[in-house]
């Protein structure tokens, strides 16, 4: 494999959600470089057909590849479920998407009740208890759309009235499942995973797709000899489709720290 | 004016939410005919340039027009902002918008403090501040966005504690500033008018946007000689720019009774 060891991870999303997944694979591997591609001239991607979000992702990787990414995380449920045979297909480096690590979490778990909260558009999609049905086939699977979660996140309504009664509609009907793991299966959702595990309770362990990909990134890119080992470390680099100031505001929040945009960010 | 007045009045909005004026008019305008267009493969307006809006509602006016139109009513918040000088230069027949009425109203009654509800476009486009400041001079204004209240509706949460808290989120600062009327600047929140009259007390008008435009193209079209007298009524008709099956359900809703799409009604 030719993809050189020093270069950056390069991980994109239709907006801010995947910077959970970047904030996690930081903290998993602060010897890392990242490089963010938010596609926000196309979000959100969950209204988007799969033909779009293919092409989308396509050539964003192939331009974060172009760039020097020694490795692609699709950090997006949308475009995980529709591109990721077409990036394997497509690209010399390794690439990584959002769903396969957490099923494989569920089945090593041997977790026997496991809810889905998810977008509408990932719930709809069938992808998560199809491929539980394969891997973890003694796990019985329940999923629910918790759309309103994302609109309250990107308010920066984080504790309070409002969430608290977002939270509790979405809980009643799981908990009433007796779930023994609930799978956030939205980059958004982790912003309020202490929120949602407290109203859960503690028989339910939540399954955080953020730490359970960084962890599988980092193993694998471990195992191929492709992780840094001594050169100083660059600054993680951010780029979008379409610039907001807000988008930067709402990055942080997301990220955990400012973000630094490449001086050619804009791109697409 | 060359219209027939049997001709039907075209409505248009980015979705759905227009739907509630279309229902407005219907009820004050019983012997009418309405012909509806829904731009939902540009939905939400409220993300995109002014260009693209006024672009977009230029051509589906025309069209229209087209179809037999004999008036022409702007049912969005973000079109009626951008494009309705655009129309009234283009287009032969009556242009209304939904901000002109709802700013006349307040002048008419004398408002001493207005508080204005809208979507972040509306509220950070300033048209509601600017306009009143011209024609009600007298009226101390305050605007907040209250975003959260779309995707709620459209998740169809007419009641209970979800609804309540945002409600309540958002009427705690606008009661502070002791408003004696509230205008409902978005074609959604009429659908929940109730619960927000609820939490706002008797002690506050609330002016909602539908009702007041209705009476305002009837009073004008009246004027004009514009009204059907005696024709028997064909039924309403609906059109939209991208078909799913939930705009049938969800135009129900916002409608209020079934809606029959024209047979030709993919359009744009």
């Amino acid at each position: 494999m030719p993809a050189a060891v020093d270069g950056p991870i390069g991980l994109f999303d239709s907006g801010v959600g995947g910077l959970t997944v970047a904030r996690a694979l930081a903290d998993r591997l602060p010897g890392e470089r990242l490089l963010y591609f938010g596609d926000t001239a196309h979000l959100p991607y969950g209204d988007k057909s799969p033909e779009a979000i293919r092409g989308y992702s396509l050539s964003i990787a192939q331009h974060l590849v172009d760039l020097g990414a020694k490795a692609i995380v699709i950090a997006c449920n949308s475009a995980s479920s529709v591109a990721y045979d077409a990036l394997v297909d497509a690209l010399s480096v390794p690439v990584f998407n959002v769903i396969d690590p957490v099923v494989a979490e569920v089945a090593r778990l041997k977790v026997k009740r496991v809810g889905i909260w998810g977008t509408k558009a990932t719930i709809k999609s069938g992808v998560f208890p199809a491929k539980l049905a394969a891997q973890a086939p003694d796990a019985a699977v329940r999923a629910w759309a918790t759309p309103l979660l994302v609109p309250v996140i990107e308010e920066n309504i984080l504790h309070g009235p409002i969430l608290d009664a977002v939270i509790d509609g979405y809980a009643r009907p799981t908990l009433a499942e007796d779930v023994t793991a609930l799978v956030l299966a939205c980059t958004h959702y982790p912003i309020v995973a202490a929120q949602i595990g407290q109203r859960m309770g503690a028989n339910v362990a939540l399954l955080s797709t953020p730490q359970i990909v960084a962890e599988h990134v980092a193993a694998t890119l471990g195992d191929r000899g492709l992780l840094r080992t001594a050169a100083p470390k660059a600054p993680h680099e951010f780029m979008v489709s379409d610039y907001t100031p807000a988008f930067e505001s709402i990055a942080q929040q997301f990220f955990g720290e400012a973000i630094a945009l490449r001086e050619d960010h804009l791109w697409g």
